[in-house]
């Protein structure tokens, strides 16, 4: 089953977006043992677009079109498609229904556009568009499956994902691909690596494959197999996952979907303990990654984001001599900012974080990239020193995810009674 | 002068990656007035780079290879590129007096693998990588420039602008293509598309092009035109800026790269205030969308998450009497939060967001996507409410993008001494 993917717009060919989405179509075609031949990317050229739709039918069982099924005037797929697929636009009554669906949901007035984006392909299939108001269209053509999708990255993900897959997996025999992901904070790849280099021999002698999927301050680890036998293979990766376990236990957050702030939240739910925050150089993303999570209010307090040293002295009770003699990116100052939001906001558990984000601001001392995280109880405070790079942005999600980790090992031995240790 | 974008490798057609190399190509070829005809991503695959090399021959120019460079056994670029200009490799010893130095720099052996990256196609020139050790390649078949580059990033975009480029330049009469883009906040797509209907429709007769990019809350307006003048086309652009400046007043926050906290930052220095923030809904996300900006601390005291009710009350002195008649999603809350924040805190303005960002908690009254967002300064408070979507993080990013556009447009007449309009 051999898929090609074709995304366009005039934004791709200028340079001023990163196309994103045929990674994600890579991706979920990879999970599901669909093979990708190739991608190209056109601009909003009927003759290009044409082109792409032939050379795709003559090598690919499946082809994906991304982009240009807006409502304003540049968007020019539909009419493209028409001219291929030999058609003419209709309007179609269960497209208008969703259309507007979405906009009386959000008081928007149904104006003469949305009813253009209800007219599509006479000989397409429609896929409804849960997330916004453009059909997905589905073709068939001398054997290859066409399939167009608004180019929004939420609006195809979510209809690749739970309409697209699904259908091509009830209709074709795909091979039996297996995937289990492990999810680590705190190391480097190329740590990781030298750390897993006799596991990983291992791995090829069994059959399974281990790919590296590196994210500011996460690393993935994702092992696959393939096979007959959905059980066996299962219980193959469930084997070389715990021995994964036993070799680098405390990079080891989750699996697959989980992410480090639900990790926390259900660790916490189980203690019956709750947190609180107060951030200095991570600026609100801390408190972000936390409320990211629905329900989170049953675990977490708020936070006070302190960014100037007046507020971590007043609000937090940062002692003016803390600041003077040990500066704002120092073990005292996080550690009295943990105490102080845990005694203004009231939590179980408090972190702390203060650095130099960058790009300025950084000493010989402490260098941009310098940061301290303190996590505080009501039994005690302990706080470490990182330093990451000299990119502010990835200091920022870096320096966040790694202070939830070091309240998730801290909560994992606390929920168990034993003594803190990070 | 067409130009197309081969990208080679595994990790881009099984998703690992986003493949970005081609966006920064694409930018540096639309900036010298080359045409992107295309771009295609192809695996390290013999057969399939042949034919995309093929393919590529017959339309364009100048063509752009990326990947496959290095010294590893899936690196097979060159022994692919020298059986299709049918060559062989010979050993090039300025390739190799270039990969000496650097790794002497960074005191690292040559080693066999290292020779083996200082043999090139016997009939390219070489383009040597300042960045690293594998060389660039420049070949020319039948009256187009077939370019191999490695793709590190940062070694594929140093060979790029200040070799690549000023050697085409040099070598080619190209077009001028003047670009200028206006990023607006608070206004649908198909709801812009419907009020610069007249304008649009004006473009097309001055030869100027139009694409919408839209993302969450944002949505950015991009016009282009193509001539020999670059003056006359630059004028043309701002011409047309003015009249949307007009039609749009309340949308635009910016230009080009501008962003929104960037130019709230910049009106509140301009104004010589400051700003604080009470967050419920939206989490810690317009704190963190303020710190993102290096150098805040000048304009940006801090913020208090309040994301429980007790916290409302005790922080930001909203009275329980409030949250029990009104909830805590209500102007009054809100209101009372963003003064109650301006006290604890110390600002010139405060800024307070309270809402249901869902998935649960949403009532007939109060939908999920209810927002309320107050601005208060000394001298008054004002709110208004909203209604975004059913997704929480993209009701997270609305609420906080449009609690900056709020802000802008209070300030931006404030510091004209005129009264107060959203």
């Amino acid at each position: 089953m051999l898929a090609e993917i074709i995304t366009i717009g005039d934004e791709i060919l200028i340079g001023q977006i990163v196309e994103s989405n045929s990674a994600y179509i890579a991706e979920q075609f990879t999970s599901a043992g669909i093979q990708l031949n190739r991608i190209i990317s056109v601009g909003d050229n009927p003759a290009n677009i044409i082109n792409a739709l032939s050379e795709a039918n003559q090598k690919a069982d499946i082809v994906i079109i991304t982009g240009g099924l807006g409502p304003t005037k540049d968007d020019i797929t539909k009419a493209v498609l028409c001219e291929y697929f030999n058609t003419q636009l209709i309007f179609d009554e269960e497209a208008f229904t969703n259309i507007e669906r979405h906009l009386k949901y959000r008081n928007i007035p149904v104006n003469e556009l949305n009813r253009k984006q209800a007219e599509v392909p006479e000989n397409c299939k429609i896929i409804l568009n849960t997330e916004g108001t453009a059909p997905g269209l589905w073709f068939e053509k001398d054997g290859t499956i066409f399939i167009a999708m608004p180019g929004v990255p939420f609006e195809m993900e979510a209809m690749m994902k739970h309409q697209v897959i699904p259908v091509l997996k009830k209709r074709f025999k795909l091979p039996n691909i297996v995937y289990k992901t492990v999810n680590t904070q705190g190391a480097y790849e190329s740590q990781l690596a030298e750390i897993l280099n006799k596991w990983e021999e291992n791995l090829k002698k069994n059959g399974i494959k281990l790919a590296y999927l590196p994210s500011p301050g996460i690393i993935q680890l994702r092992l696959s197999c393939e096979g007959s036998d959905r059980a066996i293979l299962t219980a193959k990766l469930e084997n070389e996952t715990e021995k994964l376990k036993k070799i680098i236990p405390d990079f080891i957050y989750g699996y697959d979907e989980d992410t480090l702030p639900q990790i926390v939240g259900k660790l916490l739910i189980k203690a019956g303990k709750t947190l609180c925050i107060a951030e200095s150089c991570t600026g609100g993303m801390l408190s972000h990654l936390i409320t990211s999570v629905p329900g989170c209010s049953d675990w977490f307090r708020g936070s006070v984001i302190a960014y100037s040293n007046e507020i971590k002295e007043k609000q937090l009770n940062v002692s003016p001599d803390t600041l003077c003699n040990y500066g704002a990116v120092s073990k005292q100052t996080v550690e009295e900012m943990a105490n102080g939001v845990r005694h203004l906001l009231g939590g179980d558990f408090a972190i702390a974080v203060s650095g130099i984000a960058g790009p300025s601001g950084g000493t010989n001392d402490k260098p941009v990239g310098t940061t301290w995280i303190a996590v505080a109880s009501s039994e005690k405070s302990i706080s470490q020193n990182y330093l990451f790079g000299n990119d502010r942005s990835r200091n920022i999600i870096r320096a966040s995810l790694t202070a939830l980790n070091m309240l998730r090992k801290i909560v994992t031995i606390h929920s168990l009674d034993i003594r803190y240790k990070i």
